[in-house]
């Protein structure tokens, strides 16, 4: 019944530990809590176990917070497919170019996989209300898994957030509250409501469960590649619970030896119109400064300052991983790259992960024989804007052209 | 190498057979031709076999029409879950309702499905350009597989198809046209230039393979209930190709004895503002009339004359099935109780579904007890005109109200 092996909640600053039966976010000393979990037992696990169980994230439920299966909340998550890059491959003279697709996730984005853990892990906590900032996609998600929870949802999203997101927030029967500002904005005003309604704060990285859902993505990377480790993985970064969800796991599954030694070099992605990781790592800094005028049309990516940047950065500086920043319009040609070569209609985020593979190819910082895994965090549905149709409507009685 | 049992090409009307070898449309009595197998060779499959096999409708390769798994193009298409409507379940009274969710696939459609082995078998056909009309969705799904296939695709759509669909081609690369009427005036367009240029005519079963696609949809159903038969499928008709295959699968499986006699009852869903089906089959006859003024905001259903018109109806009376339209606002009321209850944003086709279940149920063609299986064909995000959003712009120092 209790397949979870979660163990206690920990400090990722000050090492301080605190017990999981209660609602709990920050340490008291401000910075996130990660969940941990009873090593030794999850070591008696067998990857062959896995085989036998059904292709969702939910497969390795021991590496999960949820200690009560009734409480899980899902919308049957599929494995997300790995995709070889033939032709992109080819082009650029790569032979082990592949992209894992989450654009095909229930609400078409990665965010989904936090929400089904994050959400169940409240419901198991007992919440009735939470409340998050969001520059959409993750709003989207919580939405929906918070309505089918009969959890109440209050979702403050940028009103230049993707519009797309804000229905599936609405419809969802989400409270929904546009707001004149960033992201950053959004949070203060999510800060007080916490502080004045005692509402459940499900902001990234405040809620210590989502990037447990974000975690599994390594591990399903690792089970479709048959545990052979990718020699590097390229990651869009806004907040980073992706980055730093993959990392974690891929410590956590050293630690069991499930894989040995060899990590994969961790690229974080960002735009060069909101590059605050990338300036820090460029810098050799440990944390970030809050990026000025932040602007950029891959907008979940638009974070002026991640909470748990100085947990990005140990990933790349851990990994002897990079972090590079990508112009908006290498952006757009890379996402009607994939389109047009390999059939995969990809967010501005997710094509900034090829632009930055071919940026770093280049510089010879990746080799052309090198297995290298692009994250496609979400479909291109969401961002009608970002493609310009030009196209010709006919009369009933005329031809298309020959 | 060679899984597919795929055996000849037969008229779904008059009996003929045609060889699978050569590129071939439809009849010489105009009528579509379906794909046969060797059955005898497809009974000593073991539906065990299936358990080893990825989770993809790949892994029904034996039942596909694709001889050489090198011609396969795929975009790793995910099985679709099954899932349980618990809360909407229990308002209803029923116990036993299901929902297959079709909008996490690539391309946030079942129109994939069609697409993956369609245009694999145009691959394998050695096909150069393709055409089709399309109501959007269909083009979509078929202009991204083609782009992966290096296939040139043109798709002829009314320009009244979601705008979504169309980036969804332009990206891709196809050469997009609009017409100004509907998809019925689409196919006379796309009938001239198959006549002028020779291209591949990929229309609704103008071609025979893209049913064997959707056929998959049942196959899926079954394996994930264990091969327990539901008592009734509930499916929005457009062309009608969803419905024509689950039904060719359900008699394929009857006769390789994978399912007993049972049948579940199809129910094939229409607007009330375009149902030449449901019209056919309350007056009792084989065949429909084109539909006059035909509109709906369930577009992917506002097909005025299917050309399987005569497959569907038959699917229908062959199950004790039956034909119900269902009204444009309640379409949207089941959108956001299928939202606002279970977490599932869905299409306008798919939430049809729903409000057609709940008006059988209350005409007592539905019971209470029966395990009833509604398919979603595609995901809400496609469709952002169907929610009209209200929402509170905030500026940074407002707060929530609590």
């Amino acid at each position: 019944m209790t397949a979870s092996c979660l163990s206690h909640l920990e400090c990722s600053r000050c090492s301080m530990t605190y017990e999981t039966s209660l609602e709990k976010h920050l340490c008291s000393c401000g910075a996130p809590l990660l969940a941990r979990y009873d090593m030794k037992k999850l070591a008696r696990l067998k990857k062959e176990t896995l085989n036998a169980r059904a292709p969702s994230l939910w497969r390795y439920r021991e590496f999960l917070p949820i200690i009560s299966d009734d409480n899980i909340i899902t919308l049957g998550e599929p494995i997300t497919p790995i995709i070889s890059m033939q032709e992109i491959g080819l082009r650029l003279g790569m032979k082990n170019l592949w992209i894992k697709d989450e654009g095909i996730l229930p609400t078409g984005t990665f965010k989904c996989r936090g929400a089904t853990v994050g959400v169940s892990k409240a419901k198991e906590l007992g919440v009735e209300t939470l409340i998050m900032p969001t520059n959409g996609n993750a709003g989207a998600a919580w939405a929906v898994y918070s309505a089918r929870a009969g959890i109440n949802a209050y979702v403050v999203m940028p009103e230049d957030a993707p519009a797309i997101t804000r229905n599936e927030c609405y419809v969802a029967g989400a409270y929904l509250y546009l707001v004149h500002g960033l992201i950053s904005d959004a949070g203060k005003i999510v800060n007080r409501a916490v502080e004045s309604h005692g509402w459940y704060d499900a902001s990234t990285l405040k809620e210590p469960y989502r990037i447990e859902g974000k975690k599994t993505m390594i591990m399903e990377i690792l089970e479709q590649l048959n545990w052979d480790v990718p020699d590097v993985i390229v990651y869009p970064t806004g907040g980073g619970v992706g980055i730093i969800g993959i990392y974690k796991g891929l410590c956590e599954l050293k630690e069991i030896g499930w894989i040995n030694k060899k990590m994969p070099r961790l690229v974080s992605v960002q735009s060069t119109g909101c590059a605050p990781i990338v300036k820090a790592w460029q810098e050799g800094k440990m944390e970030s400064e809050p990026w000025q005028h932040a602007t950029t049309i891959a907008f979940g990516i638009n974070v002026p300052k991640a909470l748990g940047d100085f947990l990005i950065l140990d990933a790349i500086y851990k990994t002897n991983g990079c972090a590079i920043a990508i112009e908006d319009h290498e952006i757009l040609k890379a996402q009607a790259s994939l389109a047009k070569y390999e059939g995969i209609y990809v967010c501005p985020e997710g094509a900034a992960t090829l632009a930055a593979t071919i940026s770093l190819l280049e510089q010879s910082w990746l080799l052309p024989n090198e297995k290298v895994v692009l994250l496609n965090t979400g479909t291109g549905l969401i961002y009608p804007d970002t493609v310009h149709v030009r196209v010709t409507t006919l009369k009933p009685e005329e031809d298309v052209p020959g």
